[in-house]
């Protein structure tokens, strides 16, 4: 067993390991700290009001002087998008390859920070930052520019695949680097930490080719109806095959939605897209086309209800009105959680007589089992961590390269906090750091926590009753009240009796404590609650949080 | 043009036709009415606090007087959940088969109701009721004694499926009733009301029993670990082919969660299950035997919070705990909305070691695209008019009964409250009857609507903050406060200074009132709303409900 040997590195996840999303992951040795991506999570259901999620990053804040850089890996929003919070506490510098880094640029330009170095890194390039040495490799996935980090540590090579597929006949650029994956598996590699999204997935996942050519059948079917494309923004790729399919049926192409217009954008600025001339036309230019020379390529894939599909659906687009004779393309799959908001867009815009397809205009961008071990027989590292996914992917890729013949001991699922010692003579979870979720709303960041997040729940379900008094301080006798306000109980003009019954009730109660002389406004409050809440309860089966407010008078 | 011709019939849905959910439909000829299914609604995430969701039935409080019956095609909840609600206000007598009767029985006997007659109904049975003569038509679907309906009218025969499957080879009973759809084929049929859900998938649905292999395979693979099977608790041909595996391979069957072991010991009372003697053991009697001799089946295959599987994930349920060698399946599909809590449970079992296993282990009880065409052949009705299903499922079976030759015109796809006049000369929507949702939160029906729900929907997202001021009521001058209260806003104790400074700010634009001699209230509680509201914004980007409550004193 190596405790904490002086040889060996740490690997510490801030996040990641228990939902998808919040990717960001510390490897440290001695006095050198580097950050592997910084991504934000998007709120579970339970998170009222949250905008957005961004990890705890007390422990990079009490090893603020250890911190060489932030590594990223690609720019999808849960490797990039808790940067510009991050930041703000630890100004580092960031390293990245050149679309990466100019959706990076593009996502801190929103926001107020210190200026912070950049690099722009290529594939196959190595950076040194402390005691480490960080080569950026080739990989494919649904957002070009993609890179796994091979890590070369003073305890040995630790692969990090970033999040990965296997695409041999890729959109843009060339096939993942697999012989390099091959070399560093020959020469050794410590641990692999491995994409485990689809480890569920038995199979190839398919390549993104393959969209290209359901696009152009779709194209030829439909030729004369105006064709709406709904995709991710950041799928540069997919765009692409839109945009080639528009040019070869000899269509224009209208971007629809803030960040499809941005994204798309910087890749064309940076060379990540050909867009043939006189393709891309604005919104405002499609009244001098016919239906069957337009296709818009639009944000809204996953029902979200401000993307421009949403808007179009509902009929608030102010530029794009449905037609029933319109086209939409779901160029998607919902993400576990928007099924239901992706299906009232399509039943909205089935209502306007639109038709829909959402049949093999999708693939993932994420390795499926038989990638996994094609890429384990590669590297062959003495350790497995698989990494990004919910607790059963993780499990499923265990499970994988169990099967595959690893000693189960050498097989590591962590947790976000967990603080692995690793090294050539032995790994082990030595401790554990802070490490969470932190909420934000608004500009808030964290200031609103479980305490407040259960009050928001309380009312969203059974709404509030205020109940206000006003005593006079010398005889602590009732000046005023008790008066009740509710909201988001029930309509207030239809319930009239019930609000003055319980009025009347808590009047009661309230004399009854003035009789008795309480003058501990703590006990006052406490009748109040219970007894009105009894009456609720007793009469309607709801509990809506009671909020007694008790006033004062000279 | 038929409007209202004396010899047509009206078809007015009261619901089921925007969402899945809530299927009740009005037949109509002069003075009588029946009612087919009486449904409820599970409450979408923007009916916050909402426990169910039942249609609005003032048209049958207006009509009270006609209605014959109501005619119930199969237990399931979206068929028969609003009986205990609506037969508080309309006391009809009920038709069904037996087990759907012996479900409404179980349910009506939970809600405090006057008696009301009850008549169990054979297939191939036909019931007199006003102008109307009805048959009991077999049919398959994922609970058993399903119906379908022939409502022979005045002007014509009306087919309503009910929802359906075609089961070649059901677990228990016989096939759909072919034959009897081909004879009312032959003889004419005026319109067929027809299950749309899966009219989007192509093909046939598997029979139930491919997923009895299935379970022998899981019985043989995993023989000597714990079985635990969820699934639905009304699909009791599944419950018996896990019966019969357990007997097959030697296991006791244990019955966990109160809606399983309610229906599964009706189904049993009433022949429609088979259980060999000694199979059935109680949750307290586990202990006397070993994990190779068990299956569990339970609810919570929806990710459902109370359910019992997510206790035992959860580790809070009393009888049962998770062993890391336990086997876990998924026998269900989530359904839409339900992904991410499935996942939950199955994350939090995984954790705790057990094998979860969920592919092959569901079928569906609807009838695909094949399926729907081959009734529509059989039955030819003049007129088609798609149920049960969001609208684009009943575009879906639009298109393929268009496809098929129908006359587009036949095709009527309606909305809740339309009023469908139809005969032999013609079909028209003549007119809209009141339709919709009614929220049912406690004991309270319809006292929450849809200001209430926008209030809660304020409160979940942002909290609120109460401001409350004592006035003098002869001078108005301010005699105590303004004090501020909030709840689900901000960590109050690290946010102090914050709630000081809006205090402060409240009350300097209170003390601007006054010296302006504001008397009116109304006018004060828009200055203290717009300037909190203001200084919230501008300094936390937030939107917080503010609640202002001014008290009086002589």
């Amino acid at each position: 067993m190596a405790i904490d040997k002086k040889e060996n590195i740490k690997i510490i996840p801030l996040g990641g390991l228990e939902d998808i999303g919040m990717n960001i992951t510390v490897i440290e040795y001695e006095d050198s700290i580097i950050i592997v991506d910084c991504g934000l999570a998007f709120p579970d259901d339970d998170m009222l009001g949250i905008d957005l999620v961004v990890p705890d990053i007390t422990y990079l804040q009490e090893n603020r002087s250890k911190i060489k850089g932030f590594v990223i890996t690609h720019g999808h929003e849960d490797h990039i998008g808790a940067l510009p919070y991050v930041l703000k506490e630890i100004n580092a510098p960031i390293y990245a390859t050149r679309l990466t880094m100019g959706i990076i640029e593009g996502k801190l330009k929103e926001h107020p920070l210190k200026p912070v170095k950049k690099k722009v890194i290529k594939y196959g390039q190595s950076i040194n930052l402390g005691a480490f040495r960080i080569e950026f490799i080739r990989v494919n996935h649904s957002i070009g520019d993609a890179s796994a980090l091979a890590i070369h540590t003073p305890a040995g090579v630790i692969v990090h695949t970033g999040d990965f597929k296997i695409d041999y006949t890729p959109v843009f650029g060339d096939v993942m680097d697999l012989a390099k994956f091959a070399d560093l598996g020959r020469k050794g590699v410590l641990a692999m930490m491995c994409d485990s999204t689809n480890a569920l997935r038995p199979g190839f996942t398919m390549s993104e080719k393959t969209v290209g050519k359901t696009f152009d059948n779709i194209f030829t079917e439909h030729a004369s109806h105006r064709l709406i494309i709904a995709t991710f923004a950041s799928n540069v790729d997919r765009v692409q095959q839109i945009i080639n399919s528009a040019h070869k049926f000899g269509r224009k192409v209208v971007l629809e939605g803030r960040s499809m217009v941005n994204i798309i954008t910087v890749a064309d600025e940076l060379g990540y897209l050909q867009i043939p001339e006189n393709t891309l036309i604005k919104t405002e230019e499609m009244k001098n086309y016919t239906d069957e020379q337009l296709v818009l390529i639009t944000t809204g894939s996953q029902g979200e209800s401000m993307a421009a599909l949403s808007r179009m659906a509902a009929s608030i687009h102010k530029k794009v009105k449905i037609k029933p004779s319109d086209v939409v393309v779901f160029s998607s799959s919902p993400i576990p959680g928007n099924e239901k908001a992706v299906s009232k867009v399509m039943n909205e815009l089935a209502l306007q007589g639109a038709n829909i397809i959402f049949q093999d205009t999708h693939v993932s961008g994420h390795a499926c089992q038989e990638e996994i071990k094609l890429l384990y027989s590669l590297v062959k590292p003495k350790y497995s961590i698989p990494v990004h996914g919910e607790f059963r992917h993780l499990k499923a890729q265990a499970d994988l390269v169990a099967n595959m013949g690893w000693d189960k001991e050498n097989i590591i699922v962590m947790k976000s906090g967990n603080v692995l010692s690793i090294g050539q003579e032995g790994a082990e979870i030595i401790g554990q750091v802070q490490a969470g979720a932190v909420l934000v709303d608004g500009l808030g960041i964290g200031d609103v926590g479980n305490i407040v997040l259960r009050d928001r729940q309380n009312l969203a379900e059974n709404g509030i009753i205020v109940v206000v008094l006003t005593l006079e301080k010398k005889s602590n006798q009732v000046m005023a009240g008790p008066d009740i306000v509710s909201r988001g109980f029930v309509y207030v003009r239809e319930s009239e009796d019930l609000i003055e019954e319980a009025r009347k009730i808590v009047e009661a109660a309230v004399e009854e404590c003035m009789k008795k002389k309480v003058v501990d406004w703590g006990k006052i409050k406490l009748v109040i609650r219970e007894t009105l809440s009894d009456y609720l309860w007793k009469k309607m089966r709801r509990s809506p949080m009671i909020l007694p407010i008790i006033m004062e008078v000279e």
